[in-house]
């Protein structure tokens, strides 16, 4: 896949209609032209399954290789469709996903050979069914790739030097914690922890009292790399597999006592949402965007970092939003309140940047790896991607429709992030549910 | 396990000798009342296999099960031997293990039912065997546990506060990456990256120039806890299976440039070396000691950090060495020079700690994780586990046994690490091999 020229067929044609009526009704998230992958179990409790989504249901894959519908698809994307999760065919490469992805259009789309009757046998109601995490991740690396939550973040911390020296040559990251990534819809448990208020006093253990969220978009590694070998930032994107979105929740009171000087630990590690359903890059291809344009006088990118296009290969125009409704507000039957809105093209790293940097020391990606952006703000006050930076370290709460005040969050508070792609020409498409709800602390 | 009465039997018995006659050698470290396990082929190309290191020799585990020589075992921990590695086996628990433990001491004893002519069939040339990493890992923590190590770096980089405020109340730790983890004789291709020795110029793409070594001992997680669950400090070693040891090789100029603010990340993902062999914690009861002991004046561990046994949970006293050779000893026929002897009792916290500390925002540890201590440095100038302390950030290098000097290693260089307990009136245990060479950049 060259970046310069976004792989763009019948598949994103967007007069084609699909035998699912739901997924022609313009604000779905997932029409005919998404067919965004996942893994779970589409009847409750039964076994667990790769699938697809289409309007308001989901697709049953294997059921659908069963009926021999997937014919033409090489043995070894058949083969994948078993799992585990998506790892397999994580890790079979950018042409077996086409393939996958035309083959479950040309099955959809409304001039199907296979009438609506039969098919409705592999089709199950999407708010039913059973959403897992999409790929069995071996790591996740979380970066920090907006420069205005670095600005934003760095303010507070540092009032005189916001930007730390190496932040517009190094596209800073650290490793998060795999274990505790969730699927959406899973229940954050407030986290306690070491805090330490008030410096003159010695710190105590207890609840956090600055619980956050964030609003970030991860990558999901398809084939890897080997220990020692580079990926150059040109050949990125043949390792990348699709976006889903990401809730890095974060206790900002024991990330602030404990981050120095080996960075982020107990403060993230508690929980991580992920959305179920991975978007992959032929969905993206109409939405390609390069990161924020560099102002005359900042530095180029060093030259493992410089994809020669402006910085578009790895880039995504994708909308992002975040959602907050608290028990108050959901007894009153008050819609969610939107607290941000944000765009990943506000990235100053592009993700293929991203993967030539974690790789430049010959360190191994794996299938089914994910890569997080780090939060995604923008420019503007209504574009910050999580509480420490929308409340300005919790000194000025937002107001929600309930009439309540938030710093941080509070128990009974539901997070929800929403992503979607638009532009003149194509179907909008849509990332689904990423979504948490605060209960007490142990 | 009672921290406080730590299980001593029949195995520790030193007076008892092994029928594999170099298991009786007083300088092994595999004598009978050691029985490391591992994961491997103990036929080179041939089959993976759980292992058992006795003398010189892999004892096959399946295949001794297959004579029904491990009979009264629970199913479940003869079922564990199939692996997948020893996860798991390290899912089963404590009493699992010490019943595997003492099945395979009556196995081996001198005394053994089984004569040595039909045990051999399943024993196997150490030095020829394949050895891997023990588990596989999901996640891998690396914490920051010696006081001595952090006030010798903490020196390096900020000479009036060497110690950061949160040092002695919070035990810091950082997720390393899990897929560079690779087992003692992998080769270590020299990292390449972006540094900035010169703060006036912009910074440079290129291979390492202090490329370091990091002595320090790794604890495999056990059965694991749940999402939101705390583990208690007096039940932490519940959750811990064994130790080995860990070379978490670091590129201080890449680490220095990338650091701030979110840690370490490509100055260290690159590679980690791990033994092959677990030594288990009843292998290691006899050698139970507190970490330091802290100074009057100095704060005491909050309460979910106190073992009320003045931190006798969780601490083992192990002696360790590093050994360096570069090209040039090995062609003159030198032996490795020792760089540096320490040991685990210089630690600040207990592994116990460890473990309460990282689970005490209700993160899950999962069976097979590696909890790694952090650099073991103690007080005295010869005990510095890495060369960045051991050369003053390389301002005064090692003078070899060839002439040659040391600030950082050099391509060709082999670092090895050794790790033992002695005391008496038992047998001395070992840990086996933890080596790495240096090869050059791609």
């Amino acid at each position: 896949m060259t970046p310069a020229a976004p792989f763009l067929d019948e598949t994103h044609d967007p007069s084609r209609a699909s035998l699912v009526e739901s997924a022609d009704d313009p604000a779905t998230d997932f029409p005919l032209q998404n067919l965004p992958l996942g893994w779970g179990r589409p009847v409750p409790g039964g076994p667990e399954r790769m699938l697809a989504a289409i309007g308001s249901f989901v697709l049953d894959l294997a059921g659908v290789r069963g009926e021999g519908w997937l014919g033409d698809l090489p043995s070894s994307v058949l083969g994948a469709i078993d799992g585990p999760r998506l790892n397999a065919l994580m890790s079979c490469g950018a042409e077996a996903r086409r393939a996958l992805r035309r083959a479950l259009v040309a099955l959809l789309d409304a001039a199907s050979p296979v009438p609506i009757g039969r098919l409705r046998k592999h089709l199950f109601a999407a708010d039913t069914a059973e959403l897992l995490l999409p790929a069995s991740v071996g790591d996740y690396t979380d970066f920090y790739a907006s420069v205005f939550h670095a600005e934003n973040v760095g303010r507070l911390f540092r009032p005189d030097s916001p930007l730390l020296p190496n932040y517009k040559f190094v596209p800073i990251g650290y490793h998060g914690r795999a274990s505790s990534l969730v699927p959406s819809g899973t229940p954050i448990v407030r986290p306690s922890g070491q805090v330490r208020p008030d410096p003159a006093a010695p710190p105590s253990f207890r609840p956090t009292e600055r619980l956050d969220y964030e609003l970030e978009v991860g990558l999901f590694i398809g084939p890897g790399n080997r220990l020692g070998d580079r990926v150059a930032v040109g050949q990125a994107e043949e390792h990348a597999f699709g976006l889903c979105l990401v809730n890095d929740w974060s206790a900002r009171d024991i990330q602030q006592w404990e981050y120095q000087p080996l960075g982020p630990f107990l403060g993230k590690n508690f929980a991580t949402t992920v959305s179920p359903w991975v978007v992959t890059l032929e969905a993206l291809a109409p939405f390609r965007a390069p990161a924020v344009e560099r102002p005359a006088g900042e530095p180029a990118p060093l030259p493992y970092l410089d994809d020669g296009l402006g910085g578009l290969a790895g880039g995504f125009d994708v909308r992002l939003d975040v959602y907050l409704a608290s028990s108050a507000m959901r007894e009153q039957g008050l819609e969610p309140a939107r607290t941000a809105r944000s765009g990943l093209a506000n990235l100053y790293w592009t993700f293929s940047q991203l993967i030539a940097h974690h790789t430049s020391n010959g360190c191994n990606l794996q299938p089914g790896d994910l890569l997080a952006s780090g939060t995604v703000s923008g420019p503007d006050d209504g574009e910050r991607g999580c509480l420490l930076e929308a409340t300005a370290g919790g000194r000025t709460p937002l107001k929600l429709p309930s009439g309540e005040h938030r710093r941080f969050l509070e128990d009974g508070d539901e997070v929800a992030l929403a992503g979607g792609c638009e532009r003149k020409g194509f179907r909008r498409i849509g990332f689904g549910d990423c979504r948490g709800r605060v209960v007490p602390a142990r």
